[in-house]
C-alpha cells in the first residue's frame, strides 16, 4: 500500500473561493456580524473536482491512500480574526470530511487550524478535537507563521503553543508544520516562504529541549525538509558545537521529513542523508508545481518515480517510506477502518 | 591557484566588540551626540589574530586567497540608525583593508555596506565606492533583510534598490547577498536566517525582470544557494508554470552560488544540478561552523576536501570552481595588483 502523507485539496469548486471572498468583503464592513454563513457545493462537484485530478493521479501513479487537507495557500491565518479563521477553517475542513466520506479508501483527512496572529494556539483545540473525534482526521497542518511572512508569533518551541501540543498528544495525532500564504512581498510562498518555514522549524527543534517535554509529540516538516537535508553537515555541525545532542537523539524520534523534492538527485539526497524511519512518501499533488519536466516527460510532482529509480533501496525501505513510516508517525491510521 | 570567496573577519580582537558595545550603549543615551569615535587595534594584534585561524587554514588546506569581508553576524543592520551603521560599517572595513594590506597575498576586500532599514540603499553609495575606489575591494556583502528578521524592506529586485545596482556596475563590482544575525526569535541566524535569505533572494531574481533592467549585475548566493539546488526541480518547475524563460535564460547569467555546503552528499547535489560556471568556491571559515565532523574526521567547513572527493570532475571544471569563475565575477580581480 502507498500512503501519499501530503495532498492538498487545490481543486475545489469556485463555490469555496467565492465564499472566502464574501468572509473577507465582510470584514471591510464595520456593521457586520460575522457568521459562519454557508457554502453550497454537491457532492457531484465534489466528485468531478477530484476525478480528473487527485483520483487521475493516484491511478496513473499507483498510490493509494492520500492523507489530505485543505490547501495550506488558502489557510491565510493573517486575514481577519480568530473568529474568520474558525469560520474558514470549519468549511474546509468539512469539505474535506465529506471527500473522505465520498472516497474512504482514497482519502484520510488532516485538519486546518484556526490560528490567528497572536491568537494563542489552544483557541484551535476545539476545532482540531472535531476533526479527530467526529471526522476521524488523523493529523493537522500547524502554520508556524500565522501572520503570513512577518514572523511575529514566537517560535514552535515556545510554550505558547504547549496546551495545543497537550492535546495533540492526548488525541495521538502529529502536525505537519505547514505556512499558508504570504502577505509579504519578499517572500513568494511556494517557491520561498515554504521551504524557509520548513528550514525554520527544524532549526527551532535543534536548539530548544521540546522533545523532553513531550516525548511523543510529532512532527512531518514538508517539502522535504526544506534547506535542511542539503545542509544536513551544517546541522549536525551546528548542533555539535552547541553542545547538543546528535540529531538522531535530538529530534530524529519526533521529526519527520516528507518526499515534496520534484528531481531525482534531491531524492537521492533525502535519502542518503536522513534515517530511512524519518521520511514519509508524499507528492504534494495537486501542489505546488503542476507541469511535466521537459528533462524527464514526467510530472516535476510524480515524486514516486524519482524514489522508484533509486537502485539502492532495500525492499523493507520502501515499505518504510511508502506506508510503514507514515501508520507509526500518523498513530490514528492504525485504527482507522479505512486503512 | 584557490580562491575562497567567502571569508569573515570572525576573530577580530576584543577591542572591535567593546567599540561596537560603547556604541550600542550610546544609543540610550539622548544628549549622546553620534561620532564615529576611534578604535585601537595594533598590526600585532591583527597579525595575531589570523595567524592561528584564517591563515593556519590556508596553508593546512590548501587554498591561496580568500575574499575576505567583516563579520556577516556582526553587521547587525537593525541596530541603530543609518548613522550608526555608516560609523559601524567604516570601522569594519578599515580593519579589513589594513589586513589587506598586511597580507595581500592571502585577502583581498569585500565591504559591509551601512545599511539600515526602511533607509534608501543609495545611501551606501558612499561607502561602497570608498572601499572600491580607495581600499581596493573586490565587492560588497548586501543584506536583503536590514531588519534582521522581520523582513520590512522592499525585495532586493524592487526599484528601491536600483541606485545601488546602478553603482555596483558602474564600479564591476557583485555583491554577495548575505543577511547578518536576527532579533526574531524564529530564526537562528546561521542555521535558518541565513538559509532562508539565501532561499528568498533566488526567488526573488526567479520571479522578476531585474536582469533585464542590469544585464551585467552579478550576485552570489552564499551557504550553496540556501535551499535552492535541493529544490532545484522545483525552481525549474515554477519558473515553467509561471512562463518564465528557462533558469539558464532568465538568471543564471547573472546569479552564482558558493560552495559553502558542509557535507559530500550536498557538494555533490549542488555540483549534479547547478551549472559548473555558476559555482564559486567557498568555505566560510572561520565562520558558522567550527567543530570536526566524527564521520570524517576533518572539519565540516573544509569545503575543498569534498570537492576534491568528487571523481566525475573534470580538470577545467575544477580550475573554473576554484579560480576562473571567481575571477569571472569579481570582475576588479582582473585588474588587481594581487592576482
Amino acid at each position: 500500500m502507498i500512503i501519499d502523507c501530503h495532498g492538498h485539496y487545490t481543486t475545489a469548486p469556485k463555490e469555496l473561493e467565492s465564499y472566502r471572498q464574501r468572509q473577507i468583503a465582510a470584514l471591510d464592513d464595520p456593521s457586520h456580524v460575522s457568521s459562519k454563513g454557508t457554502l453550497n457545493i454537491s457532492d457531484d462537484q465534489l466528485r468531478q473536482s477530484l476525478e480528473n485530478a487527485q483520483l487521475k493521479f493516484q491511478r496513473e501513479r499507483g498510490t493509494d491512500l492520500t492523507i489530505f487537507s485543505p490547501r495550506a495557500s488558502g489557510m491565510a491565518h493573517h486575514i481577519g480574526n480568530a473568529t474568520t479563521s474558525l469560520h474558514w477553517s470549519e468549511i474546509c475542513n468539512e469539505l474535506i470530511h465529506r471527500i473522505c466520506t465520498l472516497y474512504p479508501d482514497n482519502f484520510i483527512g488532516v485538519c486546518q487550524l484556526p490560528q490567528s496572529p497572536g491568537v494563542p494556539p489552544e483557541n484551535c483545540i476545539g476545532e482540531l478535537k472535531r476533526c479527530v473525534l467526529e471526522f476521524g482526521f488523523v493529523g493537522c497542518n500547524l502554520n508556524p507563521d500565522p501572520s503570513g511572512g512577518y514572523w511575529t508569533d514566537p517560535p514552535l518551541t515556545d510554550r505558547w503553543w504547549y496546551p495545543l501540543y497537550e492535546k495533540m498528544v492526548e488525541l495521538d495525532v502529529p502536525a505537519m508544520v505547514h505556512v499558508s500564504s504570504s502577505c509579504n512581498p519578499n517572500f513568494h510562498a511556494t517557491g520561498a516562504h515554504y521551504i524557509n518555514a520548513d528550514t525554520t522549524a527544524f532549526m527551532q527543534f535543534l536548539t530548544s529541549d521540546l522533545f523532553k517535554d513531550f516525548p511523543t509529540l510529532k512532527f512531518i516538516i514538508p517539502h522535504g525538509g526544506g534547506g535542511v537535508p542539503y545542509h544536513w553537515g551544517r546541522y549536525r555541525g551546528l548542533a555539535q558545537d552547541m553542545k547538543r545532542p546528535p540529531l538522531g537523539e535530538l529530534l530524529l524520534r519526533n521529526v519527520f521529513f516528507d518526499t515534496c523534492v520534484y528531481h531525482l538527485p534531491g531524492i537521492e539526497l533525502l535519502l542518503k542523508v536522513v534515517p530511512i524511519e524519518n521520511i514519509l512518501f508524499a507528492s504534494e499533488m495537486v501542489g505546488a508545481v503542476k507541469g511535466i519536466d521537459p528533462e524527464t516527460g514526467n510530472y516535476f510532482d510524480d515524486t514516486k518515480r524519482y524514489i522508484d529509480a533509486v537502485p539502492w533501496l532495500s525492499a523493507d525501505d520502501r515499505r518504510n517510506i511508502f506506508e510503514c513510516n507514515a501508520r507509526r508517525v500518523y498513530g490514528r491510521l492504525k485504527t482507522s477502518r479505512l486503512v
